[in-house]
């Protein structure tokens, strides 16, 4: 028998039945030891190759057949989307089900798959990574505010990022920072379930994020997952005030201390919250800042903290320490921070997560602010990092950079605490 | 004019009014340049010393008469509540409000200070520490394990011990692993909201956890704070299944994956949930097991993480990796990863904290299987991070560290994930 290639419909025999479908590329998301078929219905399973009894080829994969997809026209009238993509399970969907085997990530393929798009926008696409999320680094990050900037000069409406879900919110951060006088909206979108279950949240994330474009007057970088763990809304979360919450949950993204911005719902409605934003403005001209200073890093505090562990951090431009409480680490660290602090930009956050940091309250954090430790205020502990490597890297002086860090540059540092942002 | 000593009634002057009362010590909590004073309504007001015009000594402090304070009678009928004094916000008010100056945190105080503990239980009373919880360290949770031990052997129904909120979870997670076979439960109980507050959620906390203690079947080390920001009921949060997740909010202390195993209304009602628990059950002989290793560390991942970081933990015997999404690191991580867990036993969380870790569903997760990294399942990082110290400290080898990690000792590993645990 000879063994089928990707692309080829077979027929797969097990033990108890025999499925017929498309052999697709194996994706990071599978074992080894298995294959994947795209069945008829457009859904992919995976069978065991210890299972597997026979595979018969059924129709070889025919290449030119794929590249003589239709070309899609757009309705001149509609504003226009750039979606950039850069991997993740959003993509993994794309990937399994445009039909082509090895998806070009086209505006073809993108209406194929998720034909109300047509109707909202004239879609660009372009494929930058393709990529799981936990290995997006600074560098992409950088990559990535450039090709906004490309973008926008090239002239878009708006910029949909597909991004995998685990370390969204830094990136999401990091283009907050490094995109200043955003003109246009900038939403980034993931899925928490992969495309071989019907509860994939991909679609409504991406229909709902290219409503939320086009519909509303706002501009900056947001994030567009989905509110409930139901199909009802998704939130547009502001980029650098959001946190995963969840390592698996569809509604696994949450607002830090503000309400969502707004929720967009099933048909395309947008409620707004009374979260500030800033409004689209084309006057605005964009301001690319995308350094960032890569002796930067992040310490959790525990009872047990090893001093030592603070050695490695001693030529570092930068540290956020992620506290407890309002701010707080063990009275006999406080030296060595203060030595530490002579040469870094030294910034309290707390692993509460909710709330802010008061380091006026208890004598510890007055002991801290006399050492040079700044307050990361009301930040999450993600983006406090990214704004610290960002500013660092933007600075002439360690001064201007914590002149710049504690200046609220895009909302990331609010007046109040919204109360109903922490319900459970 | 002679400096009144604490303890003294005085009256301050300042520019707008007259302010009389007795001085108090100065608590950490309170600004160097301040005074406190105990007014007659029991709340502590601080003064600036720049705005007080004038200070008269009216009544020198008496210290025999505070010696002379009755002694309490407890109805012998009642069960005996013993009380260990750790410090935190908690003590603060014991401190501030027991018409005493200095405290002794003895029974006497506490039943003048909460009168209702009287109709509960016989208290005793311990001071251990007086810290605030930053301070806290695994050489103080073995001292209060052991304290533990002692007052199970001379007879008791219960213990409260009262704690900074900070490190709460941690010390409750340590004395459920270091005190096996509880025959009797174990309250953590701290307030938020400091003394000089009429908000303070000392009271409302304490008198729960008494009721708990006394009116329920519950075995084990459960943590004791307000359920809502309305003192309308606490929670009673399994010890190694709580966090704090707020850094001021009353009700900061959230189960998480999990119920709180009860509510316990302000009329002393408890309405159980259906978080199974382990019941009172006086055969059960306590085994204490407090060793803790102390070359352990946590880190946390984060885009721009650099591997020379991974050097100081070359001869830890443990590290939690609090890693992305369902327990993820770069893959360029990986080898070093390996490398280490040649030596150190190596435990994967996740910084969403909520959710379970699960590094089979993509590639490189499997690849850190391969590597030796092990899964924390769904405790928390503070919980798997307590774990892994005591597993590696309680075992003969890594390999018997590592299937004590893995087994679930009291209820930190759960089979499901409550989906109600996580409502916004």
């Amino acid at each position: 028998m000879t063994k089928p290639k990707v692309g080829d419909m077979i027929e797969v025999k097990t033990k108890d039945k025999t499925i017929k479908g498309i052999l697709m590329p194996r994706p990071e998301l599978l074992d080894k030891d298995s294959i994947i078929i795209k069945l008829q219905s457009g859904y992919n399973i995976g069978i065991e190759n210890k299972n597997i009894k026979e595979i018969k080829t059924l129709e070889k994969y025919d290449e030119k057949k794929e590249e003589k997809k239709k070309k899609v026209t757009f309705n001149k009238n509609l504003p226009i989307i750039s979606i950039l993509h850069t991997g993740g399970t959003i993509a993994s969907k794309i990937d399994y089900r445009t039909g082509g085997v090895e998806s070009k990530f086209s505006p073809e393929d993108l209406v194929e798959l998720f034909p109300e798009l047509k109707d909202i926008a004239q879609i660009r696409s372009k494929l930058l990574f393709q990529m799981s999320s936990e290995n997006m680094e600074p560098e992409h990050w950088q990559i990535l505010a450039k090709e906004v900037d490309k973008e926008i000069k090239e002239g878009t409406n708006g910029i949909i990022i597909t991004h995998g879900t685990d370390t969204m919110h830094y990136t999401a951060a990091a283009l907050s920072f490094m995109l200043q006088s955003l003109p246009i909206p900038i939403l980034l979108v993931g899925a928490q379930r992969s495309s071989d279950r019907g509860s994939s949240d991909a679609a409504m994330n991406l229909i709902a994020a290219a409503n939320f474009i086009t519909k509303s007057d706002f501009s900056g970088v947001a994030i567009c997952m989905h509110g409930t763990t139901q199909d009802k809304c998704c939130y547009i979360h502001q980029g650098n005030k959001a946190r995963k919450l969840h390592t698996s949950r569809r509604d696994a993204f949450r607002s830090i201390n503000v309400l969502p911005i707004a929720k967009v719902f099933t048909n395309g409605r947008i409620e707004l919250s009374q979260t500030p934003y800033t409004k689209k403005d084309k006057k605005n001209k964009l301001k690319l800042q995308s350094k960032f200073e890569d002796k930067v890093a992040i310490i959790k505090m525990r009872p047990g903290f090893n001093l030592k562990e603070l050695e490695t951090y001693e030529n570092y431009k930068g540290l956020v320490i992620e506290g407890t409480g309002l701010g707080h680490i063990p009275n006999r660290m406080v030296e060595e921070i203060k030595k530490l602090s002579k040469k870094s930009l030294i910034v309290m956050t707390s692993q509460c997560i909710y709330g802010t940091i008061n380091m006026n309250i208890y004598s510890t954090g007055r002991d801290l602010i006399d050492a040079g430790v700044i307050s990361a205020e009301n930040m999450t502990s993600e983006t406090a990092y990214v704004k610290l490597g960002w500013a660092l890297a933007n600075s002439k002086s360690k001064e201007e950079a914590k002149k710049l860090f504690q200046t609220n540059i895009t909302g990331e540092i609010t007046e109040r605490i919204v109360k109903e942002a922490f319900l459970f």
